[in-house]
């Protein structure tokens, strides 16, 4: 389902010709000591790639012939867009973007992906080291939306919350315990940055300190549980509806 | 994934004990002719359940290792709902539910469920014939929510829509073609059947006849492409925040 590369040589290549974009890299827990995993960790780190040490069984899941001496890294099928870039691109128009605080499964970011593009949303910031990134099964889901917005990776969602902020960003955190209703905010006249939190975790407390504004779902029932996606499409949905309406 | 029986004995045993709740019997091409399933044939019609006639290797692929004898049920791990029950059950108080016009996806179905419920939709139709019935994935999927809800299954949705209406239900089908925007109509002081149709297709013409209302979502792209689990979110949600509102 996922494009990879393995071999210590094949990744040191790649890394070495910029001309593949990584998700990230998954390094043996007992190849640590190796001289060429140490080149490997080099590069990575000059091109601010991610590289995680997990157990030998979790490589030979993803590469059952075992040919993968170690290390395994894997390629997105889409270029990710530089949040600096993004924000430049963005400038001088109401703009939007969703923030995806460490969503797992593949389904529901492709279907949020989906939703943001007819939403008329300009981007989406997924976490490096959390989550899932872009692979065949997020570009499937999709529906090939995401050929539509730019797709921002960050080392850190919290570096570039505030970066939006100091670009006249409001930031708007979905939270189930919120006061505020959804629909009780005004999305016409402004920026804004919509965090959706992981399916289970909701969304982290260092990041709900840097909202201004945080909202909830009022549900009819006691059963207290949207899926992540239909959350998102929810609010999305009430921003288009003021904006079509005030046209 | 699915639960099934298989044999001939073993199915006529499950029908006529009446102690397992059937999705769907698949019967072999070459197995026509056959007297016992004749006698199945016979004892699903008396009981309303449809069977269908597939190619041997269907057969092969939901049970490997070929002791089908030409025939397989699928059964429901929920018990169904009669129509005629939850009409009953739901009079005395403003009702709504949804109905999926041959939805394919177990994973949007299960998501839809889940909306449903925090939607407080008080039940779920789907067609025996096209689409998804519930199985393990819809039940995963939906979050236990297919506990909490009414599921009816119906061999006709036209016929379904028409015992709606006969009862005081308006019919809302959701149509991308729809003049009138989904917020603008009111969700508070009616019954109401909302129509969602499958993922490729949309809503059959027979249906769309019966609606009421037809109602789309507008978008501020030309990606004109939903999920339809998010899509009957965003609509099933506008209902929540209008009967929110006015309370």
């Amino acid at each position: 389902m996922e494009s990879i590369i393995f071999g210590k040589n094949a990744i040191i290549e790649a890394l070495e010709s910029g001309k593949r974009e990584f998700n990230k890299i998954l390094i043996s827990n007992n190849s640590k000591a190796d001289i060429k995993i140490e080149q490997i960790k080099k590069l990575a780190q000059n091109k601010g790639i991610v590289y995680q040490f997990v157990a030998k069984e979790k490589l030979n899941s993803i590469e059952p012939e075992g040919r993968h001496q170690g290390v395994i890294a894997q390629l997105s099928p889409i270029k990710y867009t530089d949040l600096d870039d993004f924000i430049e691109q963005n400038k001088g128009k109401l703009s939007s973007v969703v923030v995806l605080d460490g969503v797992e499964d593949s389904h529901n970011v492709g279907a949020i992906i989906r939703s943001c593009v007819c939403a008329g949303v300009d981007g989406i910031i997924l976490p490096s080291r959390r989550g899932v990134l872009i692979n065949s099964t997020v570009e499937k889901t999709s529906a090939g939306a995401t050929n539509h917005i730019s797709i921002i990776k960050t080392n850190s969602i919290v570096n570039a919350i505030q970066r939006l902020k100091e670009n006249d960003y409001w930031v708007i955190a979905s939270d189930h315990h919120a006061e505020q209703n959804y629909f009780e905010i005004d999305y016409t006249d402004m920026n804004f940055a919509l965090i959706m939190g992981a399916e289970h975790a909701g969304i982290s407390k260092s990041l709900l300190k840097l909202a201004d504004f945080k909202v909830k779902i009022p549900m009819l029932t006691n059963f207290n549980s949207l899926n992540v996606s239909n959350a998102s499409a929810i609010i999305l949905f009430e921003s288009v509806k003021q904006k079509v309406s005030k046209k």
